[in-house]
């Protein structure tokens, strides 16, 4: 049994634009290595919404929600106090139940990576927090 | 009108035992500002099941929650990578719909003061938000 | 002895427009109450650079750094995923050895207050952890 | 030429036990995804110090810091507000200029694993901030 659903994701890469706080260094005044991946997560919610055209509200509102499975990520460069930067993520794969996301963290100004990897996030239904098979119409949204 | 009820809150202080992580620290290699108010938030989650008798997962079943109205933190000395530390919390008195909790945190080797302050909770009804009269029963817990 | 140093601030009112993450965010979904100050800290990085003309960095370059000696924060109206919103600083006095900084935090659709407060920031001589009093030149560049 | 160095690690496998903090949750009330990774970070702090035998303060004393390399984290069960668990880290080999951790996070009460994964990290030379092959008494306190 495939666990990739037969569909071509289109693989569009989205960007959104951040920049660092101070609540995110670390005694080296180098980002804090677990903080990268709560950018990924914020241009996630944020790309949901404007570029996929389905926020978190929108699953909120179906009763489904999305769990991260997994979390991979190689630190490049260190972001530092102030520092802009680019997110840019892209869906990889489908799986039957959620999705594979790769992602680049870029410096704003010289574009250089900071950090990249990959997440499997699942779709889940809140009532009972098992893992739903994703919805014609969400696949439909995502798939671009 | 007045705002605090005609209880006297017993004044009794509870303790809890903490360690600083290293995602506290910031770029001084001293715990961010703002982590100190996050751990009297979580001694008193400790202290209100443990201490209390009434843990916060009680107020939840009854569709009660608590909103922080007011925070003031004094910074004294600062604590740093690793240290052992105490939270020492009591309520100094009872609002109509909340109550007033004074904190210390001493580092736990030296009993030195790294911060001290307060802060107004609500109690609100988590189905529309808004503030709601301490319950006889809650003060009769709260008032030791 | 007085305390405030003898200069006039202007109070000039300066703003940074920021986004929550979904990390800033607590279990009932609202910003988490510590992280409203984390986001004073930010905008206080931003405009001492951008608006101040002297940045962290210049102080640290003179191996000084700013403590935080106390923040008083008072919660309005819960921010929520993906919020945009707008922090207001300005300096309200010097002291002889810092500044007293105050804040409001407002929704950017709305303009609605989110929080408000002030907190003290100290000069600190990053050699040896001492207060130090507050250099003319810099009075000079902060007193707008 | 091979990037790991010529010794045998003994895998012994460390644990400390931590609770989590109200500001660890997210908006579903579960420990937030990137903290799972904090939560490592402060196990290998306090492991270093307590079971090695030369903590993080002896290697900023050399000049030396550990950066991150690669992190991944498999999430397995939520953690949630209050709970006791327990992070097993231990020394799965070692590199040229480095070391990979792996790790286990289980709930106290039950053992059963909230999440699991490894993580590559890099001896750097806080001078110049590059990757510095292991010293051989390093190796020799870290090979147990």
């Amino acid at each position: 049994m495939n666990d990739t659903a037969p569909v071509t994701p289109g693989h569009r890469r989205f960007e959104s634009e951040m920049q660092v706080r101070p609540d995110d260094l670390d005694m080296n005044a180098h980002v804090h290595a677990s903080r990268y991946f709560d950018y990924v997560l914020a241009a996630r919610y944020d790309q949901m919404e404007r570029c996929y055209g389905m926020g978190m509200e929108a699953f909120l509102a179906r009763g489904l929600g999305w769990f991260t499975r997994t979390s991979h990520v190689e630190y490049k460069r260190p972001l530092k106090l102030g520092e802009r930067f680019v997110v840019r993520t892209w869906i990889e794969k489908f799986h039957k139940d959620g999705v594979r996301v790769e992602f680049e963290i870029r410096k704003h100004d010289s574009a250089k990576l900071a950090a990249a990897g990959w997440a499997d996030f699942t779709l889940v239904n809140l009532a009972n927090g098992r893992a739903t098979p994703l919805p014609p119409e969400i696949v439909a949204k995502y798939a671009v």
